[in-house]
Parts: structure tokens; C-alpha cells; sequence
């Protein structure tokens, strides 16, 4: 792998020199990891433990006539069922709608069919028995009447008249029209920006093209698994993978019906989410099931429940307009996009709208974004959610305008990058980014001047967005007699985050980052945290921890005036060595000091940044397409990204390189296959094709460090916008080499052997 | 149970009006204890986890001259065996002793013998087996060859010129004596006051007596057990019941020779300790069997284990001489104790000699204590340690002393009870304390009133005080979205501490107890936190949830001026409602609006707070005594005492009757019988005779509350005194009864019968 960490910081300012930021310290949690002593959710042995399985509808679409538990339940060592008639009306409040814009009587619907099973794999009702084998067998003798119903599966035919309906109370609103009749599409959403008929009356050039993509999962390693606890006092407690404890613990809450204080979620160690782990599924049936029999429940899902009952991320089907000038400058932009939310409305229909053209300066444009149910599992966020899909469609039509225009894709893309004061077409000012110095990053890249040769072979180049989003962390540090930290944190830790949060503490108190202990906790050991997502755990726990860095600060000042008999004003601090009074002292030392003398020191530090910190990647991709095959070989991959200031180098390039192999599985093989019975065929991992070692080159990285203005080290966040720009800069480079343009992913072997076999038999 | 509180405010104070303190909410841990929810160390199945056992000496003193774990290694099964020698070094620094003067290298000695074994049951090896089965029959084929030696097992005997030996390396060391040779006396300590001789010579009575007790078991349900598990990378976990999570910590650092910080403690739920869960015993062994054999290895002790290889509390050998003047004063004091230590030095003769004469405003007085080894487990701190004996012995004569002047014995007390202002024989003055009051409120009981009638009855009266500490305390609160807060605390919670400390938290920020949840978690999640002991648990982890509370308060004040539109100097706040700018809300209305708009709000609270909170209690006991059996009946028994400020008066009264039940347990049946190899002859439940409930009339409590000036709510504590009146208050009942005086504890029946007929034939 080569590394290349670009120094972009700008003339006005002198680069900070930091001692634990930007070094690459071995991860907190490393030992446990690679020892197997990391304990996941199903590790757990909880004293009375039993265990729960699902029973889930055969029907894509079917009213759920009768549930007979009563065979089953006959079965010794069967403790309890239950169906959605165990969990509260969801449907008391006409406006059942929480925060983060979740609808909490869908969930609750997704959670347990009520009346109809509206996806192949929908849970219907559940069991709990003394153990697992025994659990599966007591749910295949739940007998389940069904009532088959037409299924629609495309976002296309979701959206005919004549569409089977899944919701009878889905009335589209759009803004200024009339509430239409009930259909599949649960939203309409629209930008506009300028006056889009001049925008595209003064391009020269103006290309339209239609994108389609399919369902594909996560793909994380750990399924869904917890634990429930539901006391006899009313308390309840779970043990989870999640990526959000407090998510969580707000959707038991909300489905459930009681307050968040009575619910303790504790969240285990994390095998991967990616997004798909912010929405509660078992967790509430584990609950019921453990309050109806009084013993702790453990579901463990199967990886075909994975797949068919998770959260995939959409399919799409969109159509994108660009128009330019012959020297170079885009005009206006038209988009429309049509998301599979699955059987539930709240897609992720939102960010892919506000995120098509995010990449430029447009000065006329309107998007279109439509959320449409159908019957396929509810879709949920997949790493930069919705942003994947629209970067297809633009970076794919941007590439075709440049090449029309004859002017160097790079160089294109320069011209119209976004940059500080551009405004979005959804409204937002760009404070300064990063994506001007990215694009130049790659052209000074060892890779972009080395020329490609040979046949069968091209170059391809994309650029991708990702908001970033700030959102509530909270911490507490605690000083210990050796002088080292405790660190408290309620953010679980998917990507090094323990070490990334810790390296800002250490940074900020003058210590090394081995000597931060930290510690992800339950959710009533800290202060509310919301979910590792978004791209925010670095960048806003971080800054809940370098706040907790100042507040602990603060009391060893007034410690060290104490110990050395002075006044507080005359004890200085830089960087973690203490001075006063002619006296001097490092953290550490201080810390021992202090420990024989005073309180013990307690520090806490609470944010919510507000907006978006703005992150962008540019891809460089070379691969050869077997014309026999039509298989895509990547022979070269390099991903630049502005990072705003890479705490642990290490784990940024880790996220760019796992965020770019998952882009390349959508690109070239990663899709749900479903057939005419709404069966999903490919529900395993033999036959569900995510890409491994032998698929991919080492993914060259180089970060770019344009310092996030609102965060005192610069974080801006890197985990999702890797994943935004391989599915475009591939196909650019698939074009290159077969002379074919792709509007569809995956652009597997079988799709790109038949355009190649079609342009050469000219069909 | 009746049960009055008597209102002991001063004229100059008026009454403090709480909503939440003096109340009796349900404990927070009420549920899982009696729906066996709550986890105990033993509850826990850690992953892969493998179960440790003990060799133990069978002599009480004796040589160890080789220790052969081979046959028991070629076990199937067995995984490690572990002796002293897998121990560091404990003698590389020559004056190895630790914070709270425990001696590290007497503690790593008592852990695992070296060189000799010291007492029966002396921990001599230990292996980890795959069941504890296997582990104890491996234990069984460790060979260990002694060369026994002389034991020696009374203090008496111990002090002896020619006593055998423990130590070669014990010197006494006296003020301003030579060292002298070795000997089994540790130390010497004195106190005086005053010139003795003069106190004397104003006597008009002097009464000079002598007396043992012995030794006895704190006798908790739960035995010791732990889980350790020590990873990879160095860092060491540990499960276990214990009183101070942090205590553990740092004994095991000092005993492993590690940093603090690579140690984590998890205090699991505990079954009773009563100072008898401090010290470390299994912990280290199954850490160095977890670092040999690389899994999480359980040690449970057995209950004869227990008894004979734990910390019980000296026995003792003491001689107390009083002087008064005729009209009641007491003139002078002199006491002289000496304390078995059992086999390493360091009992509790410090706060014995401490305590002779603290309920006393004695113009004259000397103390000479003496810590004494001998083959016997090391004695350890037991509720009020040192207390007991030494009120046993002083109130005793006090009573004589009152008879002989015929003074009331009550008026006699009050005559010279200490009170604000009076200088304790070891040196602080008083601040305002409550005996006098204590006093006053039992003249003024019902039981006082009531005559007892009847042959073979007696009333007796004693006092007793115990300092109660401070030290240091931290905790965080999190408000909830709810409103409610959650509260991180490392004290261990024995005996509703959770409550207590939660209930002041409640009333600084004015919501109620059940809108608090306090958690006890580990060593990385919370602040330092001294020991739950020394009766300092609600008072000091107390005042660190005060101050925590008031940082609460402070940001909802900044958060309720945001909301408002106002200053943060117009909003105030009474009884936890916040005004401002013409608005009014609640705190938990509040707080739910503030999670809509601002950061969390997070807490801390830490605390040193020095000194002794000065704790009093006097009994009133009415006996009958069986002329025919000895057997002690007793027929009335009332507590008061003087708990400063009564937080939840329900666990006041708990404490108040359950250390006067253990009280009683001391005064009439438990003792060690040890025969004259050494061996304890009734190392069980069965034969180690507790007070039960058919034992116990149900025990009247009289709350006193003199508040503590060095509170905001006047908390004292209230965990320890109540065992130390019991036994001279129940001595000088039986004298009333009987017409003989009692020098020795316990007064079981046997010892009761043969005194009244020694008396009857003349012996």
C-alpha cells in the first residue's frame, strides 16, 4: 500500500504539530480482538437464559388470516409465544412519528406483521423455549394461515395506477398538489435552485440518461443477535449489536410504550452495521417473549434472515439531466429519483436527493425524489445512505459531458467542484471543503501520471459526497492515581472509535493515547450519545472528549495552584506540562500529586454540534473486462479523500479501503436476486457475491487534510464517502475500456459480457 | 417494631422541610433481590471460564519445606497450578507499606504462604482445573511437606518471652523505647492525656477490671469469589465481591506489581461484608492462574474456608480502670489492650484504642494498645472495628461505677458524656455530636418508662461511638431525555446505598427517588471511590451526588436562559422549580425541553472530605436469664442513635437492628472453638452459633438526628455504631438479672450457668 498524506493546509495557517494526532497507536481494544476475548452479544450467558426464533411469512404480499400458537406452546420446554397482538397499538397517536423522522407504528408493523405480511421473510410471530433447536422446531408448529395477495417488486411497477397496494392510508403529499388517492409512493420530495429552463437554455450540451440499481446488503460479518431482560419491576434491559445504544433504547421506548429511563440497552461488542444496525428487530420481540415467560432471551438471527428481514439499501431507478457549456461549465441539472423504501415507508430517498449534485457548483436545478413501497424488506441506511446510488447517475453523466466536451475529466470536474460558498441545490452554503484539493491530490498522484496501456483496459474517475452530521455525544474521564485516563463513552465502537476519541483526549491533556483507558458503556453509565453513524463519532465524541480534556484541565490548574501555593492565574499549562510558581510537573506527575492531596478528578464533556462537516472522495480506478467473460478486473485503485485532519491514519485509510471495496462490490456484483414469488434466491453468502481478497487490489489511499473549521483538530469524519464514488469511477473506466456506457448496476460479468456481445453484434 | 424519631434540631435551627429525605421509596435494587435477579460473582459464566481451588496448611504453624503440584498437573483437565513463588517479590522494597498502612507484603504473604504457614487453613497453593470438582481433588494431590511448629493462640500466651515466633523480622517498635527483640508484638500505640496520676488521686472511686473477647466472623451469607481473567495484552479483569472496588484495585497492583490502570475491578453484587470484604484473599491467585493458563478461572471459597482463612475480628485481652468523684465525675482512665492480629500484624488495636474512652469527657487518661501476632487468620475490620471490644470493657465499668456511687446509670453517662468541644484521649475536639441527646431519648422511650418486673430479669444501658470516616467519593449523573437522571456511582452498594445517595441527588435537583437510577459499575466507569465501609458510604458518595446535582442545575440554568431568551442570572430555582423571564417549568420539564435544544447535560461530583463524622448510639436491653440452662433471653431491646440526618429511615433502622443483632450475636453465643492442635472446631453455620430470628425480639429504633455540621443534609452515617453498645448493655442486664458481672465474651450459656452456680455454691 502506498500512503501519501498530502499537505493541504492552507497558507494562513501554520501547520499545528501534534504529538497523538496523526500517529498510528495500536487500537485499545486490538488484544481483545485478535485474542477472541472480545465479548459479542452472543457470547452472553445470562443466568436463566433462554432462546427465541422467529417464524416469518413464505409470501411476499399475503393478509395474515389466523395465528395458531397453541401446538406449539403444547411442546415441553416452549415458554412463550407471541405476535404483534403483544406489542401496544402503535397506531394511538395519528402522528405516530419520533424523532429522526422514524414512524414508530411501521417499525412496530416491521417488527411483528400486523394483519398482512407485506415482505418474503416478515416476522409474524415468535417463540421462546429452553433452547434454540427446540425454539426452531416450536415455530415451524405455529400455523399460520395466509391469504396470498399480489407483489410488486420494482420501484417501476410500485408506481403504476393499477399497483398492488401494501398501505391503504399511503396518500402521497407533495408540496402544492392536492392529496392524491392512496399508492405505494409514501413521498415526494423536490429542490429547486435558480430557474432551471435558463440553466439548460444556456448549455451547449446537455445529456439525459437513465440509472438503474439493485437491492444489496451490508453484508456485516455478526447477525442480529441479543439478549432481553424484562424485570419483574418493570425495568428491561438488552444486550445487543447496535450502532446506537440510546437509538435503541428511544425505539423500545416508543414501541413498548414506556419511558427510556425504565430501559437499559448494553451494548456488546459489534461485527460490523454499516447502518443496517440502527433499527431495532428482535430486540422487542426477545423483550416480550422474556417478559411473558420472566427469564432472559436470547435471538440469534440466521444469515438467510439477515438477508430477507434486515435492512437492504434500495433499489433505484433514476434519471439524471446535465447541461454545459462547450468551455466547461455545468448550467443546470435535472433529477429524478424514484427510491425502493421496501414494505415500510422512510427510505433513504432524503440524502440521495440532497446529495446528486452536491459535487458542483450548479447554478440552476431541480431534483425530484420519490419513496415507494413495495414488497421487499424496508430498506435502511447502507454507509453514506442514497449517496452511492445518485453518484452513479451524475458522476456517470458528468463523464460522458466531459468526454463530449473533450475536456479532461479531472479538469471538468475542477471547473464546477464545489467549493467554500457554493450553495447546495437543497440550500446549504458550503463552509470551506475539500473537494478542489482531492481532485488535485489525484492528479498529482503517482497513478494518475503513470499512463494505462494495453487492450481491454481503461481509466476511470469519480468524485462522491457525504454530508457528515455532528448530533448529541457525551463523555466522562476520570483521573487515575498512576496519572492515566478512564474514558466513558456511549458510542459502540465499529471502526477504532475507542482509539480515535481517546488519541483526542491524550492530545489535549499531554498524554500518550496508551495512557487513555477507554470504555464503551451502557446507556445508563453516560450521558446520551446518539448513534455511530453518520460519519459523527470521531469528529462529535471527539470533541465531547477534548471538552472533557479542558474540564479535567481546569481542575488540575486549580490542583497544582493548591500543591504549589499559588494562585490559579499563575499556573500555566502547554502542552500537558503544568508550571507554576517556579515550579514545573507533566500530566502525569501532576496527576500522582494531585491524587495525595484532593478530590478525585472528574471530568465531562456533552456536544451537539449542529450541520454537516462535509466530506469528499475522488476515486481513480484502471480495469481490464475480460471480453470472454465480461468479467472486471480493478487493476489499480486509488481513493483520495479529505479527512479534515486524520486522528488515527491508520483507521482512515482502513475506512477508505473498506468503504471503496464495498463501492466496487456494488459496481461489479453485490445484488439481491429475486424471483417471480418474491423470493429472495441468493440469501447466503455462497451465493450473495461480496467481493474478497481475491477480487481486489490494495487499494492506494491518499488523504487530504483540509481542516473542518468547527472542530478544534480539524475532524471532519471519514467512515461513509469512500463508498460513494467506485460504482461511476468503474464504470467511467469499463467505458474506457469496452467503449460501452453502463446505466445499471451491478455491471456484473453476465450485464457487461451481453453489452459488449450486443456492441459487437450490433443489437 | 415501634419506632420514633425524635426531633433533636437545635432552638437556633429550624427543622429543614425535605421532600424526598426522611422518606422510604422502594429500593432502586428492591426487584432483583427478591426475584433472584441480581448478579453475584457467582452468577457470572464468563466465556470459556475454568474454576480454581485451594491448598490449604493443616497445621497452624509450620514450616513449609516443599510443595510438589506434578501429579496433580498430569490431571486431564487441569490447566495451572499456582504457588507463592508465582507471586512478585513482595520484600523488594524494605518498608513496603501501602496507602491505609495496609502492608503489602504481609497481605502477599497471607495470600499465598511463604516459607511457613501461619495458621490452619493458610492458603499454601492452588490449581485451575475445567470444573471445580476436578480442581479440588487436584488440590487434594498437590503434596506439601510441612515441619510443623509450636503455635501459639492467645494474645496472652503471644506476648510471652518464650512464645514461639511468627516473624523473624518483628521489632517493636514503642515511643521512645529501644527496639527490643523480636517478639510477636507488631506494635505498641499510646495515647495520653492529662496526668493520669493526678486523675487518679481526685478519685473518691477507682474500679479496675479485666476482660477478653473472642474472636468471632462477620459471618456474611456470601462466601468470597471472584473471576479473573487476565488478557493478552496485560490487562487484568476482575469479578469479585467486594466492599471497594477501588481497594481491590490498588491491592492488586501493589501485590501484581502492575499499574492501577491496567486493572479492572467489576464489584458484582455482594451477599454482606462488614469490613470483612476488604482485603484481597482469592482475587490474586485466580488472576496468576489466568495469566498460566490464558482463561477466566472462578475461585469460590467454602464456607469453612471462610471461617478459617478470612479476616474475623481480633479476640482480645483488656484491663480498664476508672476513677470518679462521689458526685459522680468521672476523674481518670486508664486502658490497656492488646489485640490479636492473628498471623500478620496490623489488627485493629489503632481505632480500639482509639474508642476506650471516646464517649467520655475524661479530664485524665492513658492508652496502651498492643497489635499481637499469633496462629490465627488475620484479623480484619468488623462494623465499628475495635469498638466493640473496647466498649465492652469501659462500659462495663462505668456501670460498676455507677452502682457503686448509686448514681442512675443513665444520669452517671450524662454526667460526662462527651459533647462539642470535648478532647478525645487521641487528640481531636469535638464538634457538635449527639450522645447527650441519645441519652435524653432514651430516658424518655416507652422503655424506659416501663418497670421491668419479674425474677431473673435485668435492664442494662451502655453507649458506644464510632468516628465514621470521610474519604473520597465520585460519581456522574445524566439527565434523560425524560427527565429522569441516571447516577454512576463506585461505592458497592451492601445496604441500599443506591438509594441513599440517589435520594440526595433527588433532592438537590427536587424530582423524586424513583426518577433517579443509580448503577454501581467498575474501576474504568466512575471516579476514585473509596471503600464502602466506615459508615461513609451515604455522607461522602452523598455529598459527591450533592455536588454532581448542583452541576446539574447549573446547566439547565444556562439551558433554561437559552430557552427562555434570557440571562442565566434571572432564572432561579426553588425546590428544583426553575423560573425565569415570566416562565416556570419544573426539572423534569425542563429537562425534557432542554434535550430538545441543547447538549446533554452531564454531572460530576468528587469529594475528599476529612475528619470523622462522629457517630453515637446507646442501648437499653432487658434479659431474662435462665437459672437452670444459663440461657440468655432477651426480652426488650431499643437502639437509639444519633444518625445526624436519617436519608431513608427504613435502612437506618436496618442498620440500627442489624448491627445490634450482630451485637448480640458477639455478647451471648459466637466464638472460634479452637482445639489444641489449632484447628477450629466449629467452622460452619451449623456449629458457629449466629443470632436467628427465633433468637431476637424484634429491636425498637429511636432515630436521633443531630445534624452533621459538614453536610448540607446533616448525614453522620449510620452503619457501624449500633454494634458496639450490645454487649456491655446485655453484661450489665445480666448482672441486674443475676447479681454476677460478666469479664468475658460471649456470655454463652454454659458460662452464664457456671458463674450463677459458682455464685450459688460460693465458688
Amino acid at each position: 500500500m502506498s500512503t501519501e498524506v498530502a499537505d493541504n493546509t492552507s497558507d494562513t495557517e501554520s501547520p499545528a504539530t501534534y504529538k497523538v494526532i496523526g500517529t498510528r497507536p495500536v487500537r485499545h481494544d486490538g488484544a481483545d480482538k485478535v485474542t477472541g476475548k472480545a465479548v459479542y452479544t452472543d457470547d452472553l450467558h445470562v443466568p436463566n437464559m433462554v432462546f427465541g426464533a422467529f417464524v416469518r411469512s413464505p409470501h411476499a404480499h399475503a393478509r395474515i388470516v389466523s395465528i395458531d400458537t397453541s401446538e406449539a406452546e403444547k411442546m415441553p420446554g416452549v415458554l412463550a409465544t407471541c405476535t404483534s397482538a403483544d406489542l401496544p397499538d402503535p397506531w394511538d397517536k395519528v402522528d405516530n412519528l419520533g424523532e429522526g423522522c422514524v414512524n414508530y407504528a411501521h417499525l412496530s408493523g416491521n417488527v411483528l406483521a400486523r394483519k398482512k405480511a407485506l415482505y418474503k421473510g416478515h416476522a409474524v410471530a415468535a417463540v421462546a423455549a429452553t433452547d434454540s433447536y427446540l425454539a426452531q422446531e416450536a415455530a415451524r408448529r405455529i400455523k399460520v394461515e395466509y391469504e396470498p395477495l399480489p407483489a410488486t417488486m420494482s420501484v417501476q411497477d410500485a408506481m403504476k395506477e393499477d399497483a398492488p397496494l401494501l398501505h391503504d392510508e399511503l396518500i402521497t403529499h407533495t408540496l402544492g398538489e392536492e392529496p392524491a388517492r392512496p399508492s405505494n409512493i409514501a413521498s415526494h420530495i423536490q429542490f429547486e435552485k435558480g430557474n432551471i429552463d435558463e440553466g439548460f437554455a444556456a448549455a451547449d450540451v446537455v445529456i439525459e440518461r437513465e440509472f438503474k440499481t439493485a437491492t444489496v446488503h451490508q453484508g456485516y460479518i455478526e447477525p442480529h443477535v441479543s439478549v432481553a431482560l424484562w424485570n419483574e419491576d418493570g425495568r428491561l434491559k438488552i444486550w445487543t449489536a447496535t450502532q446506537g445504544s440510546f437509538v435503541v433504547r428511544q425505539q423500545m421506548a416508543e414501541l413498548l410504550k414506556m419511558p427510556v429511563s425504565q430501559i437499559t440497552i448494553v451494548p456488546c461488542e459489534i461485527g460490523g452495521g454499516f447502518g443496517g444496525k440502527i433499527s431495532v428487530y428482535e430486540q422487542p420481540v426477545a423483550a416480550v417473549l422474556s417478559r411473558k415467560c420472566g427469564r432472559p432471551v436470547k435471538i440469534m438471527m440466521q444469515r438467510d434472515e439477515v438477508f430477507e428481514a434486515t435492512g437492504p439499501t434500495p433499489a433505484s431507478f433514476m434519471r439524471v439531466k446535465l447541461g454545459a457549456t462547450k468551455d466547461g461549465r455545468l448550467t443546470a441539472g435535472n433529477a429524478w429519483l424514484a427510491f425502493d423504501a421496501g414494505a415500510f415507508p422512510g427510505g433513504v430517498i432524503g440524502p440521495g436527493a440532497m446529495c446528486v449534485f452536491s459535487c458542483y457548483d450548479l447554478p440552476h436545478a431541480t431534483v425530484d425524489g420519490f419513496d415507494v413501497v413495495l414488497n421487499k424488506p424496508k430498506t435502511q441506511a447502507y454507509r453514506a445512505p442514497g449517496s452511492t446510488h445518485v453518484a452513479f447517475a451524475t458522476e456517470c453523466v458528468i463523464d460522458e459531458l466531459a468526454e463530449r466536451l473533450e475536456i479532461d475529466p479531472i479538469e471538468f470536474r475542477l471547473n464546477n467542484a464545489a467549493k467554500e460558498g457554493t450553495r447546495r441545490v437543497d440550500g446549504p452554503v458550503y463552509p470551506r471543503v475539500g473537494l478542489v484539493e482531492c481532485l488535485q491530490a489525484i492528479q498529482n498522484s503517482d497513478h494518475w501520471k503513470s499512463p494505462l496501456t494495453g487492450p481491454n483496459r481503461g481509466r476511470g474517475v469519480a468524485c462522491g459526497f457525504w454530508f457528515n452530521c455532528g448530533l448529541k455525544s457525551s463523555v466522562t474521564a476520570n483521573v487515575n492515581a498512576d496519572g492515566t485516563v478512564t474514558l466513558i463513552e456511549g458510542s459502540t465502537d465499529i471502526g477504532g472509535t475507542r482509539t480515535s476519541i481517546a488519541m483526542q483526549l491524550a492530545e489535549t491533556l499531554g498524554i500518550t493515547a496508551e495512557d487513555v483507558i477507554p470504555q464503551v458503556v451502557d446507556t445508563d453509565s453516560v450521558g446520551f450519545t446518539d448513534v455511530t453513524g453518520g460519519s459523527r463519532t470521531t469528529f462529535a465524541t471527539g470533541l465531547a472528549a477534548h471538552e472533557a480534556a479542558l474540564d479535567i484541565q481546569e481542575q488540575m490548574v486549580e490542583q497544582a495552584a493548591k500543591i504549589w501555593e499559588c494562585s490559579q492565574d499563575e499556573v500555566t499549562v502547554v502542552n500537558g506540562v503544568y508550571q507554576g510558581n517556579g515550579k514545573s510537573l507533566p500530566f502525569k506527575e501532576l496527576a500522582v500529586e494531585a491524587d495525595k492531596v484532593g478530590s478525585p478528578i472528574v471530568g465531562r464533556g456533552a456536544v451537539d454540534p449542529q450541520g454537516s462537516t462535509n466530506a469528499f472522495a475522488v476515486n481513480l480506478v484502471d480495469v481490464e473486462v475480460d471480453p470472454e467473460t465480461g468479467k472486471v478486473t480493478i487493476l489499480r485503485f486509488t481513493v483520495c479523500q479529505d479527512a479534515g485532519k486524520a486522528i488515527h491514519p491508520s483507521y482512515v485509510e482502513g475506512q477508505m479501503q473498506g468503504g471503496s471495496a464495498q463501492g466496487i462490490g456494488w459496481a461489479l456484483n453485490e445484488e439481491y436476486f429475486y424471483g417471480d414469488d418474491g423470493h429472495m434466491r441468493n440469501a447466503s453468502f455462497l451465493d450473495y457475491r461480496m467481493p474478497t481478497c481475491y477480487d481486489l487490489p490494495m487499494i492506494d489511499t491518499i488523504i487530504v487534510e483540509v481542516p473542518n473549521p468547527d472542530h478544534p483538530y480539524g475532524v471532519r469524519g471519514v467512515g461513509e464517502v469512500p463508498i460513494v464514488p467506485p460504482p461511476p469511477a468503474i464504470a467511467n473506466a469499463i467505458y474506457r475500456a469496452t467503449g460501452v456506457r453502463f446505466f445499471e448496476l451491478p455491471m456484473s460479468p453476465p450485464t457487461v459480457w451481453n453489452a459488449i456481445k450486443g456492441q459487437t453484434t450490433g443489437d
